[in-house]
């Protein structure tokens, strides 16, 4: 029997009916050209026999004396954890979604290990999907995307099936995945720094002398905007791939970085969606995106993670204007935190993010909008995983909304995909999968405009 | 803006994760001979077009001052409100219990008025099932039922589609629902009672003379059992129908009521159950039964309703014997019902409720176990139903389990069937469903003996 550490303790407290605390994946699949009509229906007898559940997999909440612990569930019921369903005929992706959207903005039971797969079948083009959710008390974001690529398989090989719950524990790889989410890190940091008697006053420096600089963009300046209202308990998932190797081609021209498109992308859509919906700030939107600053060779392996708080320049109507915003923005967290230690960072960030954190956390400091939206990236692996057989066509993070944070944008990379995972509160932010469409029209605008400004290829007019 | 009644509020402020205090109804339907392939698709979208939405079903919970109104939502989302799902290839019943229990386990949205639809396709046999569920601080579960019988046509017609939230509203028709609803009335009773200065004296003689008599059967008596423990929050859904024809015929034979037959079913099968899961008190279970006493000729029309705790003698080995015990129980409450007027039948159910209901509803009274499980019948109709044209073939009560009441056995009658509707916490009441071959089999052991007590009929040997 083990406590649940702080920040477990801290989700299990927040999580309310309109506000469940669990994180998810989606990946979708091709059946083999084989598979018989009742391959998933295999399938999911097949995953119920991994029944040597493996920690934290098999662990459930205990209250004593007023604390939480974990402790190995004896009566753990695979049949309950793994589910079968099925989408209508046809199954378009949006009946997929459709589902997973309700199936994510239900709670876990307590009373069970807090992990729940669905194999679901149908889905149009002969392929079939896994979604899954565990509980943020149990995984971080980051740890369960890991997770999701992690048990399904490098070559296809129908004898070669695992399961999330059936791997052998690599301690050393779980740990760095926990240290790794820097938004966790951060969360954790915020709360030393906070019990510390004071904060060093070179930081407070540091952070006064940054206000001065004009591509700052720090919390407390973002505007009210309709993503931060409270929410209500029903979700809407969207998901939707784009080609890497297009991001990367414009990327390039801009002298960008994939993650630059990525943002810029973002803010084109959310500058969109907002015009539709007559809710477009007059400030920028900012975004929190934890960013691993592991690109300073010297300390490529610490654990340097920082907080980045990104103008969006979503006031800004040209779209190579805006990216350029972004682009300063995300430039000038990055030269701050290069001459910065590790601990200096942690400290740094914390003390920027405690209000915010503290915000999102609790409810307190209302009157501070920190942030609007928080867009996370886990890199995923870039060649094609199987499960037996199958072929993964996309795996999508699906992560957690929060009253005043009404829309989470999560994506990874997935061979030549950049993966989008959007979730949102259904009824404040209504129609979200219109953003799909957006984000799709931002990435075409950057490419007409790159295409445009370079020289045409030799031979053609 | 309306306030919310106090059973309302009670239900509101009793729910929790572990605990949804919705009820429910499947159907199930054949699909016309000439049904498209998108048939049920179709009817998913002339569902969600029926947006003239009357109360309650328009109604939203909103808090003001600390107290629960409802109030007509101005956002209301048919999209949201009536889903559309699938069973995997097969569509076995099975799999439609797996998914009903999985829906029925899930907490309605409070931002939104507190009701669902989800119109099932896929079931075996050319086949479709429809799942509702409704807030019990919404309406009741007998009100529940009775607007699944009323939605429905007597005739099949292609043309002729209601949706329960589009039936214009029968105000006599639901008032008397709500006075029928015997176990609202008697918690309602129940509160008065306690809130009167002194409970008339008289009552208590008769409590008190009750208990010197062999058949009574009264509160405070009911044996430790499992189950009768804390529920998790996930649940087990068993649906089946029994032949009411067949069960007539062994009432006849017994000089038994159709009543007392469902009771001696439920007592054999749980007797099972028991011994199978090493659980079987050794003094009987005793099961509320809410039952309407309008056989009285001279009250038809009144309002005459008692709760009776009958003795289901699973202590009893033979089945004959239980039958006769569960009639003597149950002839016992008739008698001393039968002196009193409706208003005495009120008050003496309240008073002898009153720790019961308190227990089950508050969690005080602990050590006492008023009853161990709640057995309800509402009545249905006995022609076949349509939706449309496709004919119904099954509809089948789902009503709420209670941390202390693990069980719930609701049934109606439809057609020549009496449909059992079985939910259970899945923990607390492992493998429930094996309760339903049970009670085929209590009610193979009934006509068995029946006819083995018959004399030959002429012309056989």
């Amino acid at each position: 029997m083990t406590v649940v550490d702080p920040i477990g303790q801290l989700f299990l407290h927040l999580e309310r009916r309109n506000q469940p605390m669990h994180v998810g994946g989606l990946q979708l699949f091709e059946l083999p050209d084989d598979a018989p009509v009742d391959y998933v229906r295999r399938l999911v007898e097949r995953a119920r026999r991994f029944d040597m559940v493996q920690p934290p997999f098999d662990r459930r909440l205990v209250q004593r004396l007023g604390q939480s612990f974990w402790r190995a569930d004896t009566g753990l019921d695979l049949e309950y954890h793994v589910r079968h369903l099925a989408l209508p005929a046809a199954g378009a992706i949006r009946d997929l979604l459709a589902l997973v959207s309700m199936l994510h903005g239900a709670l876990l039971d307590r009373a069970r290990p807090l992990w729940e797969m669905y194999i679901i079948e149908g889905v149009a083009d002969h392929r079939f999907a896994i979604y899954t959710k565990f509980h943020h008390a149990m995984m971080d974001g980051v740890s369960a995307m890991r997770l999701m690529h992690r048990f399904v398989s490098q070559t296809p090989d129908a004898e070669t099936v695992h399961m999330p719950w059936s791997l052998p524990r690599k301690r050393s790889r779980q740990t760095s995945g926990r240290l790794a989410d820097s938004w966790q890190t951060i969360q954790a940091g915020a709360r030393q720094a906070l019990a510390l008697p004071s904060v060093p006053g070179a930081l407070y420096q540091s952070w006064h002398d940054a206000r001065q600089d004009a591509d700052f963009t720090g919390p407390m300046r973002a505007p009210a905007c309709m993503l931060n209202r409270p929410i209500s308990g029903s979700r809407r998932v969207a998901a939707q791939g784009y080609s890497l190797t297009r991001i990367r081609a414009v990327a390039a021209r801009f002298d960008a970085t994939v993650n630059d498109i990525v943002l810029a992308m973002c803010a084109s859509a959310l500058r969109a969606y907002l015009i539709d919906n007559d809710g477009l700030p007059a400030r920028p939107l900012i975004a929190l995106v934890p960013m691993s600053l592991h690109d300073d060779k010297h300390d490529a392996t610490g654990n340097k993670v920082g907080a980045i708080y990104t103008n969006l320049a979503t006031n800004v109507a040209d779209p190579l204007d805006r990216l350029s915003a972004i682009q300063r923005s995300v430039a000038y967290w990055k030269r701050r935190y290069k001459t910065m230690s590790p601990a200096q960072i942690m400290a740094f960030t914390a003390t920027l993010s405690a209000p915010a954190g503290l915000n999102l956390l609790t409810g307190a400091a209302p009157r501070h909008q920190a942030f609007n939206v928080v867009i996370s990236n886990v890199p995923g692996p870039a060649e094609p995983r199987y499960l037996g057989e199958a072929r993964m066509v996309g795996m999508y993070p699906l992560s957690v909304v929060l009253d005043g944070q009404a829309l989470n944008i999560s994506l990874t990379s997935y061979a030549d995909a950049i993966e989008f995972g959007l979730i949102a509160c259904r009824r404040s932010v209504p129609s979200m999968q219109n953003l799909l469409q957006y984000l799709g029209e931002a990435l075409d605008a950057l490419d007409d405009a790159s295409s445009a400004t370079e020289p045409p290829p030799p031979g053609t007019m």
